[in-house]
């Protein structure tokens, strides 16, 4: 057998360190070149991902018999992929048959297993980009990086952390108890990693790997074995891990239903089913709140991980470079059309309008100047797909067709045409404006590419309603624009208290929607957008527990 | 301002060591020993608390003007004391106001603080002694041991671990990502550690000290401000817990409301009140599972950490010290007459007998056997008063005379009379003897000095049995008799799949009951008997939160 941990050894001490320092890393490269993944790399992922369209996906595990596949890419078409389909009962039972040699292996194993399949993921990054692209509707080059290199940081950020929380616990210790001038007291203990049991892993359709990755390999790493839930809409990516999972723990020797892929449709969802079985102690959930609050009543006594909804606040005091603010702004709307959870919703302006390094810009002008901005940003088709994609559903176009009637149009959500894909579902991002007062249109998250230009009393009052609402309804980020030292203090505190992370004055490359692994902590839980955070130690170190057993020294 | 943290770094640092190694550790002597704590430390001890008696408790701190109190010693006598009452809105609205600075303080200061309070609650363990005996009832050895360096050294494990964590998170960093030939990205990070809010510590009536310091000092440590809920039997260690901890925080600067003491009475509870009050973000709790399941229900969004009830089981097989096991047993069974939380409760053995040292020893005779040996420890009065103390509350007396009738009795609960204090409530561990078939009378947890030897069908079955109840209805600690290593790696199996930690076959000075922090994961968090362990990362990890600020870097 392969000794995966040796082999991966170097990466995982990186990645240690990574973790530590919270600086810049990534073992993965985000360039989908030639250069680096081979010249062939790009025509093998697409011949890859065309080879399992219209046929059977080759996973094989426990199944009923049934094939069940229901995906069609926002860019058009039906994959027409069937993946074999699996009573809960079923994939229970497998479970729990495949984990006790999984949670007694050492946890060298267990590490060993996860940085392979990490790594193969990897290679195989060309393939996940179509993968990701024909189901999330994320542009390519954003279905490579996110859902290829940038997934797999998570991934091994997590399984960074699990090792870092599991090295702690020693295996073995003689505990010596002085007693004066008597012989001490003396016990053998041994101290035992059990896990919580099965872990379910419910994906969402918009990032279907990035999103699950930190889950999947905290788990699989704490000794849980795994039952991978994707959303019924993008199940590719998932049955993909599942599938290069499966292979590296047969090759180190274990049953591969450590990792099982639960298949469902929209009609038939089974994560109900699933995540109240007795046996899964560990719910890790992305999606929206109704299914979260649902989990939150029903999984009591299970840990439960989500990352539900956040309605996300700019507030805009002042800025030194007016048409940087706008480009940024412009672009954080516009990539993969609003539907990331760290695009920003609400743009509180002061009704009076603000200094900039062109002057006095009032209301109107800030919001015509991101108007503009995304016409500049979007006026080339080519680009402009580059950078939307498709929308991955129909309900996220509709919400944002219907949402026109809710302010005055600043910037009108057009339909787009894809140049490759005529019929891919596509929509330049809706801008409207409002006042303060119409708090219903805007205080709450409305998924998609509609954002808001909140007409406040003033710079402070923006500060106050935007923290408010993050304490109410959630947010995952955060921004300000300012020139005003005072201010940004200010506003780093309120959002602080609320729970949020802060960006500041974002005018070049970054966009506030960016979340890096090793560095950035991705969503607080702080604050109701979720309960659990990409990753910190909180997000391991309840996937697993202690026990001991004692005995007296045998001298 | 003295500096806290560098006086006790020495301290931490090995508690650092201890924590990973897992070996016996402590700073705290728990000898009450003049040699130690001074020659006259003991009568100063006595002279304090007896000054406490029937008068008003100095804890200057908010308050409606009522004072409150109702305890009364279990050897006999009211202890007259009033705190200062206070509306759960008064001790609110001063938590909230004081916890800014604190949240804002650099961590240092928080350890110092916390580390220092836990040294001058170490040179008044005398007087939290006395406390301690005269409301949990403990014999005065041990509540000078569990009330006092004990406690303090799950005070100082719980800090050593916070500060494990919080030293992980990086205060600024430069995350600088490459662009190939073109300049870096650059931003500017800084992380700041927000607590969770206001955090709540439910004190319970045996140990109120031992089990609330890990809490106490976990939430102190990473932010958060602290109300201190002590059962309204036994407020007084905790009471002269918060004076202290007050007096700590005004000396380093802080608010000393901070820690606040919320004092109730049996009759108008306020724990309800407070636990769901939005300002609170962490309740931790040791008590009965009626109210632990309330709280379960009603702090969904909180984090909850609870110590409820066990079932704990021993389960005998065979030993090679008949004696020995006897001995062993029936001091666990004594040791402050049952009410520790590691006592064991069911004791198993095959209907058939077990083999000895002796020959062969049948239920009756392994029966009378832990009779005898009861009989043998308690016989001499002065012995029997230091190993039993006295019954906590009435309900516990009055429980264990009701089980009487649960089975055959083995060993009658026998009231007997304390030598100093003829007041005392004390009574001889009750023992019955039933049939496996009887699960109504043993299935449950009877707190108090109640237990069962139970007849088995078999070893395997006995096993068996323990490990299904254990998964049922929560254990703390498991104990196996046997000379058998097929069966004991059978038995280590079984209890840590049940998720409990196991010792075996202790026969000498070490009991089941015993808890060594540093070493011991006391409760493993993977059963019904709690969900949280005192102390692994994730008793600390999400305590706080972790927000950013990032902007683009100066250059």
């Amino acid at each position: 057998m392969a000794d995966f941990f040796a082999a991966h050894r170097e990466t995982l001490d990186k990645a240690l360190s990574a973790i530590a320092e919270r600086g810049y890393w990534s073992p993965y490269p985000e360039m989908p070149s030639g250069k680096i993944y081979g010249e062939t790399a790009k025509a093998d992922g697409e011949a890859a991902f065309k080879a399992t369209l219209d046929s059977r996906f080759a996973l094989d595990q426990p199944s009923d018999g049934s094939w069940v596949g229901e995906e069609v890419s926002p860019y058009g078409f039906a994959l027409g992929i069937a993946y074999p389909g699996a009573s809960v009962e079923q994939l229970v039972t497998a479970s729990e048959a495949a984990r006790p040699a999984w949670a007694e292996a050492p946890v060298a194993q267990r590490v060993g297993v996860a940085l392979e399949t990490l790594h193969r993921l990897n290679r195989r990054s060309f393939e996940m980009a179509n993968a990701v692209m024909h189901t999330s509707g994320q542009a390519f080059v954003m279905a490579f990086q996110a859902g290829g290199p940038h997934a797999q940081d998570r991934g091994l950020e997590a399984v960074a952390y699990a090792y870092d929380e599991l090295r702690k616990i020693p295996g073995q210790v003689l505990w010596e108890k002085p007693q004066g001038k008597n012989p001490p007291l003396q016990l053998d203990k041994q101290f035992r990693v059990i896990p919580r049991g099965i872990a379910l892993t419910i994906g969402c359709s918009t990032f279907p790997t990035w999103n699950s990755y930190s889950a999947i390999f905290a788990s699989l790493v704490t000794g849980n074995s795994l039952i991978v839930k994707p959303h019924p809409g993008a199940v590719l990516p998932l049955a993909l891990t599942a599938q290069i999972a499966r292979e590296v723990l047969r090759e180190a020797g274990f049953d591969p239903n450590v990792v099982l892929l639960a298949v469902d449709t929209a009609a038939a969802p089974i994560a109900k089913e699933l995540a109240t079985r007795p046996e899964v102690g560990i719910v890790d959930y992305t999606g929206g709140p109704a299914f979260g609050r649902w989990l939150e009543e029903n999984c009591r006594g299970k840990q439960l991980f989500t990352e539900q909804a956040g309605v996300n606040p700019v507030v805009v005091e002042s800025t030194d470079d007016f048409k940087g603010m706008c480009g940024n702004l412009a672009f954080s709307l516009s990539l993969y059309t609003g539907q990331m959870c760290t695009a920003p919703q609400n743009i509180y302006v002061p009704a009076a309008g603000i200094e900039t390094d062109q002057g006095t810009k009032s209301l109107d002008e800030v919001a015509e100047g991101i108007a503009a901005a995304l016409d500049k940003l979007l006026g080339d088709p080519e680009r402009a797909a580059g950078i939307l994609g498709a929308i991955q559903n129909e309900a996220t176009l509709e919400r944002a067709k219907a949402a026109e009637t809710l302010g005055e149009v600043v910037h009108r959500g057009e339909p787009l045409t894809h140049p490759q894909f005529p019929q891919a579902r596509m929509l330049s991002p809706l801008v409207l404006k409002v006042s303060a007062s119409e708090s219903a249109a805007y205080e709450q998250e409305c998924f998609g590419p509609v954002s808001f230009v909140i007409a406040a009393p003033d710079a402070k009052e923006s500060l106050a309603r935007a923290a408010a609402l993050v304490k109410a309804k959630g947010a995952i980020t955060a921004a300000v624009h300012s020139t005003d030292p005072d201010f940004l203090r200010a506003a780093e505190d309120a959002f602080a208290e609320a729970g949020v992370s802060l960006s500041e004055n974002l005018t070049g490359q970054i966009l506030v929607n960016q979340s890096a692994a090793f560095s950035d902590y991705h969503v607080s839980g702080a604050n109701p957008a979720g309960n659990a955070c990409l990753t910190d130690a909180a997000f391991v170190a309840n996937r697993f527990r202690v026990v001991a057993v004692r005995r007296p020294h045998a001298a």
